[in-house]
């Protein structure tokens, strides 16, 4: 097979209100962004159902995407600035493996990964249709899956892409502020890229960008606390999973259940087992529309569960959610399944669908997992956690617990 | 039947990276947000396709009329500090009608007006939405009515809402370059909300606000050129066009045409004869999502016309367009439809699903039209187009005509 | 004497690029910032020497207390909205109260306190200028006075002017991050204006706005040792310190020492025991111009000392700087004073005049000193540093010192 | 003499809170900055005056130029990405050569051009400041040189430097702009730089660029009017040419007049025959605070006429100033040269100094000086106000003049 030949010829710019202008200057890039895979992220909402708390936050993992390759170009700009070694192939490979990073993921991004395809995580999924492309481009994304999956000898590469401290991050951090309109998540994304270097072939920030780190990591917390895991926000996500749990539940007992769309029917109705890479180009079909769509034609269900929950969550008519830091006791919960029961008429098992606790949680950082180095002009390296007067501290390093249950409103008319 | 009580003790702070907070403090405003007829708009995108160049565009109709509604009460308090005699329910009344000024949107807001359901343009879709909600909530929305059909005697509420210089354009052209990041659409919001003023019962600016008036001039000109009717855009809502078009064509000669939902088919099979009144409920199911499912479904259809111009716009394999001042000829044209009707094999009649032309008109300011007034501190009102060495002169009141083709990409393999 | 009428009939609104308008609606707010006093505060830098890092902080004073002053607005109206009552005459003591709150400070604000003027602190000169406004405005000062100095009743009041969270400090780190572009420093100033409310007559942050908080507390660290304390930055205002103590002590030791203008003649030449109130009009004559001009005149001063600094500070060829977390040794601080003697062949104890020590310190946060309450659902009340997974524990209640060094540069030529 | 070495070794960014951050990697570049001669643009204001309307507005000269700087190594880059051929020492000279375009401009900036300094235009000192950068750094700005003074061959580079649509427009369009928060004179200068080519040797704009050109344009029309020219700003800076023509005429008849500064003494006893090339050490010691400690000097001046102007202008008691586009009539003038005789008991022709008319005047595009010259894809060249529908059309061309008259306030104390 002959090796296909892309030259950087072609040169595109796009306007991007975050960073004002993408630039796009390799034909291979060009024609991944082209492909339908890429096009499909188009119809991938990057914050599922933030946007019925920050209604501003409807971007789609296509711009976010975008917006990772643009830091990723501007981080190894400035590492060849400061003299370390990349060439043009790990160039190349680095902005491929951050434009494919999210490739794989389904609709509503996390909010049904592992539900809607059981055992298909978002990164499984990504390397499947990397490869994929891999053969279709003619053989050309080698370095990228190398890169990607952490294979290629210069970790830093690796470690821009997915680490503590990686331009993903970066970007959905910038963005995602920028979108909700929740200035406190701004981070000074300009100025920790141009804090990176690399020093015994890892990725660190210099001294200087101490504080720029830890305001990195501070507004992260904020954001996770007030947007991602915002109860309102994690009320739907949980509610989206429960239409689909009922719609599988349904199926498995005989019911009829036709999604609005032939791809989303044919994962509904997926054996027990399966292998993803056969379903590749119906996962290429799916999308946050086959959901919603689908949503829409089950508020006339005949069964009460899925057409009550589908027309909840179509007219923002949420179940009512409460946080706390201890767990709910049994008689809290006890007291919710049997409203729910007898006012849809339904068994307490089946008032599941209605009722349900759960936990949220957060580290801002974890020191025992990936690091943060910071590089000290003495050339001895300390984490983030460990500089003088450290922000963060090692009670920051386990994970925050919020305790949720999610119910039915006493005023709610069915 | 009694008159519901509403009285304003509730308040809501919806974050918008806009304008910071928008702050709704009035129950019968919290309860028209929560109907399922305004939430429907968060599935409609402000602009329809704009995405398709600028990827931050994917803001929605629900959002902009927030922010209408946001500038409309900003307005009122400058009028009010004034001495300008607005009561509350008149404040209220006015409030309301900007919220539901675009309630009678459908799915992808213009692009598809007057194509899916023939003859009902959004206006007229929104009064009967209001009276609507009028029944539903009390009889309460007569003032808001009688604002919104320009019916109520201070017709400067009117005009806040529909005129040259409304809070209507004032949010779309602001959000719109917020989102579409096309800086040079920023207009001084705030500084033309500042100098508004009355005068014999009209809305008018002070003469301190003559070049905010005209760079907002200046600045929607660019927006319709640069994003609004950019080629690819135009192209794109075209195209969508076609495909209502031959969906409906095939429907009548007796092909089976299935949408994804069940709404979208009850306005695919209308009769020729209808009132929209019937329909309401039906339309207020009726969104982006319908369409955008449905052309995913049919990429698969049996018609070459409908299962290409579909694959092509879930795909963005757009047509080729092009602009020019002068009309395509009639030889230009056949070449192309003779390409199209060769390589998808169908008649030259067919092929017009492939290859159209048409005129992209904009105005810059039509004074003959509606007005914007200038107060001078003498008292004398001149318009804006007649203010001393005016920016906006008579050439510019003739509406600019761009005629566009579309056709196949040579290239292409269907 | 009769009381003068201030009716707010006049209205100004002023562009500022961080809140977009600021409105001054009442005839007394407006004679105070008319007054040659507070005019004054155009020729004072907020940020001293900061520019030299930060080209943009050339902000003044005047600027800072207009924001102060919008941001009180805000909450006045906010916190009236929540049903707390605050009267007329309290709202304008209140913006009074904070507009005039900086009104003492001299030259390069804090850089220069005590140094220039020996015992008089800005608040106390703040004091003293209100009450010579008092007489000179109709005694209308006298519930701004009240609520300055803590004497009013409604402790909240003062609080919005002087507390942990107060609008000086929202509007100087979200000013200062504006003007200087360290996006790190930005705060979610409207959110937290939203969040806080009254409880007890304290001044209270909803337990919503906790993350907002503790973002407040971790930007204002940030601040600090990126900007305020900066190493430049702080070497420049020690620099200028040295120069007004060399000035002095020539002028004991009886060389004649000429400042540009009379007013800093006369505070050079103070005697060693003097009321302040006796120089209030001198005072008010006083600003970084009186300073700066007669920096530039000392160039040419026969002293080398006194014009090598002068020189160094106009021309910004600033002595080197060094931090660190231990304290330099009596080695380390001997061989520059050694190198500093024998370059300008003078005493090694005017050697001091080019080479000292000292400590900067912050405190993230000190809940021991003024507290930031937090108010949950349930009434309780809980400092911010005792929520549940406080980001701001107890380690950072104890200030951070850095110590620094700074001596001339080894490769100056003099 | 040996040509000195340059080598790009180090490398500095600044902050800037209009375009993020300004890189450096130039050695000569970093020691012109350095340079006593760069460094006094931190002590003049970019906007002289207009701070007493805009507060924000008083960021410095340094601030635009390393600004343009910024603007220009962005245009380089687009210009060789485009494949224009560009050397390292012809874009050195392009850097060297905007970093140092308004060196020559004195205290205040335009206000007193030619006022203080009779003959001395900015960019006569410019060019004789340059040379003797030139002589000071190694003979190493020729190529600056000739490409600042429009002797180089690639005439593209010059008008890059002054042309109807250079870097330093857009600089000081878009930093005054931000610093004023007047957002309307937001300009797209990324799209515009991103549409900049180069064709038979002439800087053009891209046919894809005409409505942001024209937006350049009106943007700049409304700064013109509603900042660089607005009333009072205008009339403050045509007071402080009031106060040297004082402070001249009472040294000419006799009367002892000193500056804060001899460096201002010198230049406010020049001889009536001079050359500005003696003068240009003691120019380099000239700023805006020489001028206005002067002018708190001459506040308690004898001579009341010196006296009250100063007064004026450092208590901002600005006098009366009107618009019109009638020139005034000479009894209107005679009214208030009498008012003002009387009042400070002078004679009429003193009475001038506080009664003065005269014409502000602005083009906003003339097509027959220098033009914008659009690049068409079929290459055809057209001017923008020569393009289909342009919005800049021949009325334009026309300098607008308003007249304006300024005198004393009848309720003024003096």
């Amino acid at each position: 097979m002959t090796q296909r030949k892309h030259t950087g010829a072609e040169r595109k710019i796009i306007n991007d209100p975050v960073y004002g202008f993408i630039t796009v200057d390799d034909n291979l890039l060009l024609e991944i962004i082209a492909h339908p895979y890429y096009q499909r992220l188009r119809r991938i909402h990057q914050m599922a159902f933030a946007h019925l708390v920050y209604p501003g936050a409807v971007h789609t993992r296509l711009h976010h995407s975008l917006g990772s390759y643009h830091l990723m170009c501007n981080a190894l700009t400035e590492l060849k600035n400061k003299g370390i070694n990349i060439t043009h192939e790990e160039e190349l490979g680095s902005k491929i493996a951050i434009l494919l990073h999210d490739i794989g993921h389904g609709p509503f991004s996390h909010a049904l990964e592992n539900i809607l395809i059981p055992g298909a995580d978002h990164e499984t999924l990504s390397l499947h249709i990397m490869r994929a492309l891999h053969k279709e481009l003619g053989q050309a994304l080698n370095p990228a899956i190398a890169i990607f999956t952490n294979k290629y000898d210069k970790q830093f590469l690796y470690q821009l892409i997915s680490g503590q401290l990686d331009v993903d991050r970066m970007d959905y951090l910038t963005r995602d502020s920028f979108f909700t309109g929740v200035s406190e998540g701004v981070i000074g994304y300009d100025r920790i890229i141009k804090m990176l270097t690399v020093h015994h072939g890892e990725l660190m920030v210099e001294e200087k960008g101490i504080y720029s780190t830890e305001k990195f990591l501070v507004a992260r917390r904020l954001m996770y606390w007030q947007v991602y895991l915002h109860k309102t926000v994690l009320c739907a996500e949980k509610m989206i999973v429960k239409i689909i749990e009922r719609a599988k539940e349904l199926i498995t007992n005989g019911t009829k259940v036709s999604a609005a769309t032939p791809s989303l029917d044919l994962f509904l109705h997926l054996p027990s087992h399966f292998a993803i890479e056969e379903y590749l180009d119906n996962f290429a079909l799916l999308d946050d529309y086959d959901l919603t769509s689908s949503f829409k034609v089950w508020m006339a269900h005949p069964d009460p569960i899925l057409s009550s929950l589908c027309r909840f969550i179509v007219n923002r008519e949420l179940l009512k959610v409460e946080f706390r830091s201890e767990p709910f006791t049994e008689e809290e919960i006890a007291r919710e399944i049997d409203y729910a029961a007898k006012k849809f008429n339904i068994t307490k098992t089946e008032a599941n669908y209605f009722v349900f606790t759960g936990q949220a949680t957060n580290t801002t950082y974890d020191p025992y997992d990936e690091r943060i180095n910071i590089l000290f002009k003495d050339g001895s390296v300390r984490d983030i956690s460990q500089v003088d007067n450290a922000l963060i501290h090692q009670s920051l390093a386990s994970p925050v617990k919020k305790f949720y249950i999610c119910y039915l409103k006493k005023q709610d008319q069915v």
